[in-house]
């Protein structure tokens, strides 16, 4: 038997403890390009650390479909990360609290067209699990020393259902 | 009569004068994910100046269509400026080389999917411009205080064809 969590739709509000959710919701902050484009300013909350800068990196990940199983979890302890999709294709974003320097229990979100998020610095999260392809993300995150990263074996496999 | 320019596909090479074409070109620098993913890692050179950070915006632009007319090019003295698009769509890069502090002969690139750029601080470019919607893009650019932004109107409006 094995435990399954409902993907719910990404919503800024639930999202909060893990992060934030990137994404045009409300009014632009500010027109610009001569009033031909909206600027939402300054939605992450980057956070690199001592030591660390924000680098790019462009990712490229095998698409899954639901039901999903997993059972690896992960977190990055020196700083937030930023995942951008480079298509309108969804994409599962699964997140726990920590409880003691272990995962909580997961959650599942699902994202809609336009939607990217940030996870703060420590964050236990799933690996990348676009839902179609290409699966092609830019990537904000830490550039630094040091391995920057915990993975963390749940003890049952877990699964996601739509 | 307007001077007409064509766009060419945009390509790491011709565009290094600029910045970096952020994309999968070769293979992966490392794997991560268990072996689920590529990471291109760190593609953009980031240069967010002296009392400056980096940020996460989104923009949403609206869409052009070619021929394109045009005759704004702006730039950011403070910071360079990546634009990552949300979707499989493609936009139009409009770049100048700086001759003397104004812009030289324009040059316009057409991205194709999974493509974004990272424009160098001080590049002269054109306003966003989407060939099709949604026009959203994440953008990371420099965040502090100062305008970081001077606009140029050319004397002449320039085309851009297909």
């Amino acid at each position: 038997m094995t435990r399954t969590i409902r993907a719910r739709p990404l919503d800024g509000a639930a999202f909060a403890p893990f992060g934030e959710v990137l994404e045009t919701a409300g009014p632009p902050d500010r027109m610009v390009n001569a009033g031909r484009a909206g600027r939402w300013h300054d939605r992450a909350d980057l956070d690199f650390g001592p030591g660390g800068r924000a680098g790019i990196s462009i990712f490229r990940a095998e698409s899954c479909s639901l039901p999903y199983r997993f059972d690896l979890l992960e977190r990055h302890p020196d700083g937030s990360q930023a995942f951008l999709p480079l298509s309108s294709a969804p994409f599962l974003v699964i997140v726990a609290p920590d409880e003691g320097g272990r995962p909580g229990a997961p959650l599942a979100f699902c994202t809609a067209p336009g939607q990217g998020v940030n996870l703060r610095r420590g964050v236990w999260h799933g690996v990348l699990t676009p839902l179609a392809p290409p699966g092609l993300f830019a990537v904000v995150d830490r550039i630094g020393p040091g391995a920057n990263l915990e993975e963390h074996r749940l003890a049952e496999t877990l699964t996601v259902s739509a």
